[in-house]
């Protein structure tokens, strides 16, 4: 089995690799080779220039020959030295062949546009293993199969665009349409890359691409799933790197069904929490669908990183900024009083009946009765303010007059504000002067208010979050010899396999031993504190606590020994063919804060660390944070501060503080334990940890683990 | 003081007065009185016309004469008969004469354009008043003053139209003009009033107007506030008689700033949870802005009620339905799969790697190549599957003949499908055929699919809601001699008072009594159960655990005295000028689940009602119902199971079930204490409330009250 840090190398490496080919397949190309069926028709020729004016043509085709004055050559090896992409669309199985043509011929760079595989089943998926393995031994890099042409599509960046471009990936062919077709809107594009079934090239390669692409300044995404997290982590991390911020439509936010887990853990950390974790430590957007993906992305490119979160919020009517108001205020988008002076001078324009002290109305009246240069002013006024940062103006209505003459004072001014101005535009009539001087502003363009201040939070969350982008170690101590053989095995592991693992791992556990008769038990009371709980020691059976086949309070050796007796006569009955260890008896902990800690796989994101509060409040409130792994310790910080339950720590009505720390640290030293086990610990449940001032114990544990080759 | 039911019977006296008033108002108008400057003006003539083509006009205003063809009453006394309509538009002071006029001319219908009155102050607000009293005096109706035309403007229902009308009332004579904008996506309306000041006529007026109205079908609102929440429930009531859903935009969802309030129950019971409160109530559809007001009103008046919640999901691309059934899943929209005969019949049309089960991807290339005929039977056989209600066609981007041919489809279908489609069309381009012909087929349009999907979760809602409408009863038991004492006081009730206050009410409390001395507190140890808790007793001490002034468990005569000379020892260093009564000794209840049950005051909406978690998570979850009262008993068990950690009430870890009826009944007779108390009691806790097997008892308990006249 690869380790991490090996695993995290060979990304490393696939990437600079990839960031390369990309470099030179992203060139202005010389000549492309259709392989496939020749097309004389004037839309094949149309079809050819979006790769370029400049760029030459051939067919690849057995007929061979030439078609409306293109060159018709019988396979790849004839092409000439300036075709430097294949488009291929030739019938599945002939795939595998025409890549080996390409790499022998020197032609690296492929888009395979043919489908039929693993898209259509088992068969097909054994087809594209061909393509991958013909790529890789040809030195070939391969875009889909499965896609279209859309990557080599040109964006024309609009005329009055200031701000950067926008680097655009997608896993469906169809869904970053609607994004791109916002050029109408003012959205400036970079590249579209569509990237089919990602038999070589995926996703985390454009990610990498368009962080390290001078031109590209915001990275836009919509996904159904990652090929490698190692090599996603990476991209997220050049991104980080290269300022460039990273939005995306992630799927499987929701899961119909519940899941198949036996632990606590597993029903709480959903492949939801996953990402969300994940995106959590890279900062990346998260949007829930097309039109917030293109206008999120549309705000960030056109706002160029520094401008503070404080808005001032401006239109024509109260009732139009009351609502802008409440809309900012519920997504905590911050606009703070205008200072005295410009309330002052706003009042020297505006009639004294109207607000102008955050949000801003200037009551209509104004806009169709000032003359232009007034209204400018005001503007002007505005953005002078020292607590403003952006100006967001709303254009709630298509309404003549009122909205043309708004929309003329901000393109007249946008390109010589000293702030950022972003709009909404809430009507659905788009054929007015006024939205068509609006685009042309080349400000970013909401169409309603609240995408607008949810888009402005994401993105003030993101200039916080900034400060904090680094990378963490995919290193952990190796498991030791002990933990190793706790592992070797499928299923549940017995409580001495699961003490092993932990004390291996550094963990705090309540003292505990197995005794195996009444007397053993009497005997050992004292030695464990003189208060001890009582379980019954089965691997078989996973919820003792359920079966009542626990036991509390234990404080004196003729009881320790009934109670013996009793569990063990209970357990018989409740599963007669469960393997029974003996007794668990287990010092018993004080009473503190119960919390949980946990280890799941995620299928898309590998091993994962949950910590969630304990108790009864585990199963109702479902009160957890969840993160794939590599952590660090500031991460865990961060998961324990978004609990609800998290002031419990702080000690509530009155009770001590709890020792948040020894959390951090036991929670850190269990996220490195799954680092070190990788796929081998499929669950582990830590449950309750009973956070005290001075410690924080695991005082059951719960273990399945995998026998991995 | 009015009570409540005298406040309700008035409120009706009223409804009944402006609905029949309306109905005048709003018939076909013969003339039109322009009060206010004459404008001969081309635009000015245009402008009359919106009244309707065979209306007669003319100017009132000291100038007399006539201007282009339209005559000119030098005073409203001289109006010809058939003039039913003034429009006035007059200096504010003139105005409350005006009416005046129009009162003794028998104009009974007015509105007011002239704004100057409220909305700039208190010498505003002292004329407004004035013309309140002379339309009440002169028997006039006015809408406004502070409003606009747009009541009387017509909308030409779309050509395609199927389904109802919708009427629309805002409180904003701005904010509704991107909503009747959406005439241009196919949604019909009946009127849109704008309320202006509502001196006169206020939003539940125009409400029950609608309710009443036979050819509207969904009733629309912006609204920033409620004048009469006793109008505001009964036209609420009278929408749910009639069948008329009602989506509303209701500001104040946000506070800025914490509300002062001192018991737990004020911080609870925020302005927005009581608008939700009251909206669960009636099945009202909140909804956060003005596009999701337009779709989801526009989504209700196309389907009508009847069809159930099971939506085919259908689109041109696996990436399309695969986003479509992420977000239907994420708002629990139900997409069931479609029946095994429907899939065998699809799978006749559609390629055999597509998805057909639901969601159905017909892959695109179907809509390219296959003859129109078949691509309408692919939407029959859709239809005709049983396990479907709804079709959501998405039109994802404007993809030329992809699209273009899709929604032709749905234009040909539409009118004949034996069940409603609705469609999104995710594009910001909406100058192709495809779009023209989607506007043109009238079924309702959204412009993304998360709020397509939030507005069919609001439908699903509002349907299964409409079995369990009510009206709920204004009826309480008057006030006790005992009780009314007890409130007569501004402030903190001290705890005889705040005993005899729910004693009358019938709310079970824990055993208590006042002891004054160490003596006292030790004879009276076994009357009360022979373990209490004790309390240092003072109307001017608020939050006395907090102040270490609690102490529990006392079970002993001697520890009941020493305890009763610490507790005075201790309120005396800490408030040394609180008035101090004596120690409370109080019956200590066994464990069970704490709870929080309260009253407050809404500005707007009047008493509340709260029920929540006790104890510390009143605090850290703020988990707590609100809701406007009156209230029943289905009510509160409703806000019961809302809550989040309503589970423990079922016995969570073995613990037995809590008597969840007692906590009902309790919650109950807080309420109906509420209803008939009024503003006299500002604020209520009952905090905690512990729910054991057996009872609900009251612990202890906060109360404010207020002198009213």
């Amino acid at each position: 089995m690869q380790t991490m840090p090996q695993a995290i190398r060979h990304a490393r490496d696939e990437l600079d690799l990839s960031l390369a080919d990309l470099q030179r397949m992203f060139r202005k190309k010389t000549g492309i080779a259709y392989v496939g069926r020749v097309d004389a028709s004037p839309q094949a020729h149309s079809w050819f220039r979006r790769f370029g004016e400049d760029v030459r043509f051939c067919y690849v085709n057995p007929r061979g020959g030439e078609a409306g004055g293109v060159p018709v050559f019988t396979s790849m090896a004839e092409v000439p030295d300036y075709i430097d992409l294949a488009v291929v669309k030739v019938a599945p199985a002939i795939v595998p062949q025409v890549i080996a043509d390409c790499g022998r011929r020197g032609v690296r760079d492929v888009i395979v546009f043919s489908s039929g595989f693993s898209e259509v089943g088992a068969e097909g998926a054994a087809l594209e293993a061909k393509v991958a393995e013909a790529a890789r031994e040809h030195g070939v890099r391969v875009i889909g199969p499965n896609t279209n042409d859309n990557t080599f599509e040109q964006f024309p960046v609009p005329e009055h665009h200031r701000g950067g471009l926008i680097g655009l990936v997608t896993q469906s062919g169809f869904n970053g349409r609607p994004v791109v077709e916002g050029v109408a809107m003012g959205a400036a594009f970079r590249r579209w890359v569509t990237v089919g079934n990602e038999v070589d090239l995926e996703v985390a390669d454009f990610i990498n691409y368009f962080a390290h692409d001078p031109q590209t300044s915001v990275i836009a995404a919509y996904v159904e799933g990652f090929k490698s997290i190692a090599k996603l982590r990476l991209a997220l991390e050049a991104a980080n790197a290269m300022n460039k911020p990273v939005v995306m439509l992630k799927m499987g936010s929701t899961e119909r069904g519940a899941r198949m887990a036996a632990s606590h853990t597993g029903h709480l950390a959903g492949a939801d929490a996953v990402i969300n974790g994940l995106f959590k430590q890279y900062g990346v957007i998260r949007v829930r669908d097309l039109d917030e993906l293109l206008e999120t992305a549309n705000l960030l490119a056109k706002l160029r990183a520094g401008p503070g979160p404080n808005c001032a919020l401006y239109s024509v009517s109260g009732g139009s900024t009351t609502l802008m108001a409440e809309l900012a205020d519920s997504y905590g988008v911050s606009f703070p009083e205008m200072s005295l002076p410009t309330i002052e001078k706003l009042y020297t324009y505006l009639p004294n009946y109207v607000t102008v002290s955050n949000p801003i109305d200037n009551g209509g009246g104004f806009v169709i009765a000032a003359p232009q240069q007034q209204r400018i002013e005001v503007l002007e006024t505005i953005a002078a303010d020292p607590n403003v940062d952006v100006i967001v103006v709303g254009l709630t209505a298509a309404l003549g007059l009122l909205s043309d003459s708004f929309a003329a004072d901000v393109l007249a001014f946008a390109p010589r504000s000293p702030k950022p101005i972003v709009a909404v535009w809430g009507s659905v009539l788009t054929d007015s002067p006024g939205y068509r001087d609006l685009v042309k502003s080349g400000v970013p363009i909401f169409r309603s208010f609240r995408k607008c201040f949810r888009a402005m939070r994401a993105r003030a969350d993101y200039e916080a979050a900034k400060g904090a982008f680094r990378r963490r170690s995919w290193q952990a101590t190796p498991l030791s010899v002990a933990q190793q053989i706790a592992l070797r095995q499928n299923g549940l592991l017995d409580s001495g396999q699961a003490a092993a693992l932990l004390e291996g791992a550094g963990i705090d556990r309540a003292q505990e031993c197995l005794v195996t008769s009444p007397t053993e038990a009497a005997d050992r009371l004292a030695d464990l504190g003189g208060r001890v709980v009582m379980k019954l020691a089965s691997p078989d059976i996973a919820h003792k606590s359920d079966a009542g086949l626990v036991e509390l309070g234990i404080t004196d050796d003729t009881m320790a020994a009934s109670v013996f007796d009793v569990l063990i006569a209970k357990a018989k009955a409740h599963a007669p063919d469960a393997r029974i260890e003996g007794v668990l008896m287990q010092e018993q902990i004080g009473s503190g804060v119960e919390m949980i800690v946990g280890l799941t796989q995620d299928p898309d994101l590998g091993p994962t660390i949950t910590v969630g509060a304990g108790g009864i409040y585990a199963e109702i409130l479902k009160d957890a944070a969840t993160r794939p792994l590599p952590v660090d310790r500031d991460d865990i910080r961060e998961m324990i501060a978004s609990l609800r339950l998290s002031p419990l720590l702080e000690g509530a009505r009155g009770a001590a503080p709890s020792n948040k720390e020894a959390l951090v640290d036991l929670v850190f030293r269990t996220a490195q334990l799954g680092l070190a086990a990788g796929p081998r610990i499929v669950e582990l449940d830590l449950n309750p940890v009973i956070v005290l001032p001075t410690r924080a114990v695991a005082v059951d544990a719960l273990v399945i683990s995998r026998i991995t080759d």
